[in-house]
């Protein structure tokens, strides 16, 4: 067995050259590097041994940066990160400064298109394949794409387009048979069917005297064997490929993930097929390990790990999104109204405890945020009260139908917004960084953010009790159970210390921040203030007179729309000077809490440091 | 023949009860109060003529408000208010206070979900099903969608979730061949297939004897027949409806939407089906008006017209719309980089030119705002330089997709946002009121709006000519030419005038009611100044020591995020006072613009009230 150097030898070209015995030995050792390297980070690990095999199949067939190969959502281009010279990143991965997560054009040319969130791939594979028409140029163009991805809809609007256009694209749909946690859908019930309709499966016999292990390289010339019946023998063999075929697009598969000789024979026939086509390739999430095979839920996305047990090595305190299920699950019991709305990411919502005691008024929808806000309007419309449980940059997603369909209607959703601001290790994709800006835009919307978990709990009460649209947005990790011992939530702000020079308005968990702010500045002499801003939306209306020099709005999301913005034109006309402290009008990287906190000049010594400026400045 | 009386008879009860001739008169009579009434308002007319019989089968079948009917979009929903008892509303259709062009449950109850905005019908309805399944009542829920909408991904969310949990849900296809212009992509070449392979079509022949004349009165009695074959034959006959019957929604149809026993038979078989339906109703926009019939993409949505000749009775000046596509096309015609796209609306935002000069370049991806935005970023990764045209309202449902793969990526995508400010008749769901709050948010992005057609045409060049995401907005309707005057555009905003009492900051058109405010605060002996604020973000640097008392801004968005909050938070330490003119937090109805502005204190005599106000509180 040759043994590879995953940090120097070239494997673009060892991809392209080697026996496909050799290629299975490495696919085994990216395998354990994977495992090894990640259970120190963290980060996306099933996903990732899932398609070892098809990204050195995918090497090669295809001649990228020239070939454009797009990882859908993205999280599992850890393989094509290694295969493309940055094995050495993996040390750092997802930590500041770090190696991305996800696909990024700036550490790498091979990373075609940057990902993040979900089902992009094959509209941004259609519009490369245009220009690349329009160009005249001749380069292949390959999304991957997970059958979890293709339950949301912005796939359908490209295969619509990309069925009726016929250009060359291939969509290759990793198939292993679960979303993040499981499949929703009469999608999956479909692939299910395709898959055991398999009538043909002569990959693994024929590939060996057709192709053998003669290297692929370059482009292939055979363009004009395109309809050849030769390269057609792995389409329309399935009786049970019309959905894809009906909207034009030709059907290949379905081929074994593991079986990298096999892949590469249906991929090079597709790629040369003339028009779009669809290869089917079954995978298996957590491939390889025994723990992520058996727990593929736990070990999409997770903090760093024993190798050895598979157990999270530190679990942190109590979250956020646990308070929130827990406590929805005790309302629930008592109010048969209550319905959850879930978009794929119930289990790390904390929504596990109510599907366990409300199943049958649990609904997870898949990766489909617009139509999870649209159902909930409906049930809404209809007597029942949806919480709707979204990360607050998924719940981008659904921003139009917050506002036409459930605040048009002035209908009672309660939006569950987690992960809302900095996220951390997830990085640019994932921070919460705008949703004070896009929900406090839309009239007649309520929105609280909790400074820790009894708060949350208290007004996610609040919430399922009042009337009309309300949104309740809270961080990603641990809250601070009660060590904050906030008055309880009754629907207003809580002042909690008067201040002569400085009164800091600190939106629901930037609380902490702000707390230890105002002891630096205390200790410099300063006399300051502290109000726990728990409604952000719509504004207090009594802060008119505040007995102090300088106001000062601390939060966790864009300044413009934000808390700060809305309080200084809101109090245009007071006494007092105002200083904002808000995510600056950046995309922030992804690195731990405090680097990016202090990045973005938000930690408790950049606030205090940034209010001594501003009261020098006067 | 029986003459209806429009405005007094019960003609719920007239569907319920007449024999088919006496429904066919009453379609007739119908299309021509439809004709008579929309060419003296204007409004959505072809839609609706397509449909009466459609209208009139439904009530027959289903008892609303017990049984939902969703229509989707909205503006086909004039024969159905005419039915329940509106038809007094239409010579105020689409007015201010006026009846509106789309469902309003505050008009009736029978309007069981307000809808606007495309493709939302079917989620809505799942949720209604589901509540109505978890309350354990039992009544109908029916979705009336067009094929165009069908464009739209969250159909195919709601699809996923509607096929797998297989509750009684009936969605008609109302198919008409076309979307606002002409459909678009692979699901309408599938549909045609679908048409031609029609085998089955004896609703005509046995309905008579299966029905007759009997009245259908309250939820059929027949669910105990659900399995029989006799109330299947509509289904799963038809060789090509495979690829909705593979989502595991049953197909029923196709059948001719003129044929209102043959539609009664097939929805009422469809509805005691036990499971989700879809009925498969073809039709004919424009049905039965001549002109409408000729030119459905003019009638779709159309201004008062001369019901004999079909010729719109006043045009009003050149449209901000035809501007931006004459300019968009002389610059493609010196740039083979430029690429449009469109997303249904593709004769409205005035690309008919660019279509004919370069329709290689020209690409309408249907109702799918989410992939035309990644399909621009795709182009523009591949050094492309795609100008995406789409109205303001329609493009919130692409926020997530502007932030995500555009602006992240620093993609140069130019975004033409029509429709931008308050739009008029449409209303609630159509007026541009978020664009500069939602697009002011993501980082790196360039916000322009134009006073004028000179200077939109200016903006559009410059845009083209740069780097990164960049968005012009502006309004429907006429531009006022060159009357303005203005300086040309050189990526900076234009002090028009100094003013010691106040400056007035208008932001795009809103430029034109500022200087008549202006006007009437000089007549009253004020010192008035403008600033022509073109770049709405960035935010000027230069305005800091603005010599005046008050600064003023005028802004047709939200005050949320919008440009007066930017510049109120942006220059707190100013030494000027500031007043903010924006729309208020709510949402505003359907109406002329004169009466919407002057509702929203944005009207040039309320600016300049407004203003007084503030100088004399100083």
């Amino acid at each position: 067995m040759i043994k590879h150097d995953l940090y120097n030898d070239d494997l673009i070209n060892i991809c392209k050259t080697a026996g496909y015995p050799e290629l299975k030995d490495l696919s085994e050792e990216i395998r354990d590097f994977l495992i090894e390297k990640v259970s120190k980070t963290g980060g996306h690990i099933a996903s990732n041994l899932g398609i070892v095999e098809l990204s050195i199949a995918l090497m090669r067939v295809f001649d990228t940066p020239k070939d454009k190969i797009i990882y859908d959502v993205g999280h599992q281009s850890y393989v094509h990160k290694i295969l493309t010279g940055r094995a050495s990143g993996f040390d750092t991965l997802r930590q500041y400064k770090g190696l991305s997560g996800f696909p990024k054009s700036r550490e790498s040319a091979h990373d075609a298109y940057e990902t993040g969130h979900s089902s992009t791939s094959v509209s941004a594979a259609y519009g490369m394949a245009i220009a690349r028409d329009l160009a005249g140029d001749d380069y292949n163009v390959t999304a991957v794409i997970g059958d979890g991805s293709f339950t949301s809809g912005i796939v359908y609007e490209a295969l619509n387009n990309i069925g009726d256009h016929q250009t060359n694209i291939n969509i290759i749909l990793n198939d292993n048979g679960m979303s993040i946690a499981h499949n929703v859908g009469a999608l999956h019930k479909y692939l299910n069917r395709v898959r055991a309709s398999r009538t043909y499966d002569a990959a693994k016999l024929s590939v060996k005297s057709a192709l053998g292990n003669v290297p692929v390289v370059g482009r292939p010339l055979s363009r004009s064997l395109k309809n050849s019946k030769e390269k057609l023998k792995y389409s329309v063999l399935n009786d049970e490929a019309h959905l894809i075929e009906d909207l034009g697009i030709r059907y290949f598969g379905p081929v074994d993930g593991y079986d990298i000789p096999g892949m590469v024979e249906i991929i090079k026939a597709a790629s040369e097929y003339e028009g779009p086509t669809l290869i089917h390739v079954i995978t298996k999430k957590g491939k390889g390990y025994h723990w992520a095979e058996m727990y593929p839920r736990k070990f999409h996305g997770i903090s760093a790990f024993d190798p050895e047990t598979g157990e999270v090595i530190s679990k942190g305190g109590t979250s956020y999104s646990k308070v929130f299920g827990d406590k929805l699950t005790e309302l629930s019991l008592r109010d048969d109204k209550i319905v959850a709305v879930a978009a794929a990411m119930g289990t790390a919502t904390g929504l596990l405890p109510f599907y366990e005691a409300c199943e049958e008024r649990y609904f997870d929808v898949g990766i489909a945020e617009e139509h999870a806000v649209v159902f909930a309007a409906g049930l809404a419309k209809t007597g029942y009260k949806p919480v709707v449980a979204i990360y607050s940059s998924f719940l981008q997603r659904a921003i139009d139908y917050i506002i036409e369909d459930v605040a048009l209607q002035d209908l009672h959703v309660v939006f569950a917004v987690d992960r809302a601001g900095l996220v951390g290790a997830d990085g640019e994709t994932h921070h919460g960084m705008f949703d004070l800006s896009y929900l406090g835009m839309i009239p007649g919307m309520t929105v609280l953010a909790p400074a820790d978990g009894n708060q949350l709990a208290e007004m996610l009460e609040f919430s399922i009790n009042m009337d009309g649209p309300v949104a309740v947005r809270y961080p990603r990790g641990s809250c601070e159970g009660d060590h904050l011992r906030l008055p309880r939530f009754k629907g207003s702000n809580n002042l909690l210390s008067e201040g002569r020079d400085v009164m800091i308005l600190a939106v629901g968990s930037m609380l902490d921040e702000s707390l230890k702010a105002a002891e630096l500045l205390r200790a410099d002499g300063f006399d300051i203030g502290i109000i726990n801003v728990a409604v952000v939306k719509p504004l207090d209306t009594s802060w008119g007179d505040l007995d102090t020099k300088l106001a000062v709005t601390v939060e966790d999301n864009v300044l413009s729309g934000g808390f700060g913005e809305s309080f200084t034109a809101g109090y245009n006309d007071a006494s007092y000077d105002v200083l904002n402290i808000a995510i600056p009008d950046i995309f922030v990287e992804h690195g731990d809490i405090p680097s990016l906190r202090k990045e973005c000049g938000m930690d408790a010594e950049s606030i205090a440091d940034r209010i001594k400026t501003a009261l020098a400045d006067k």
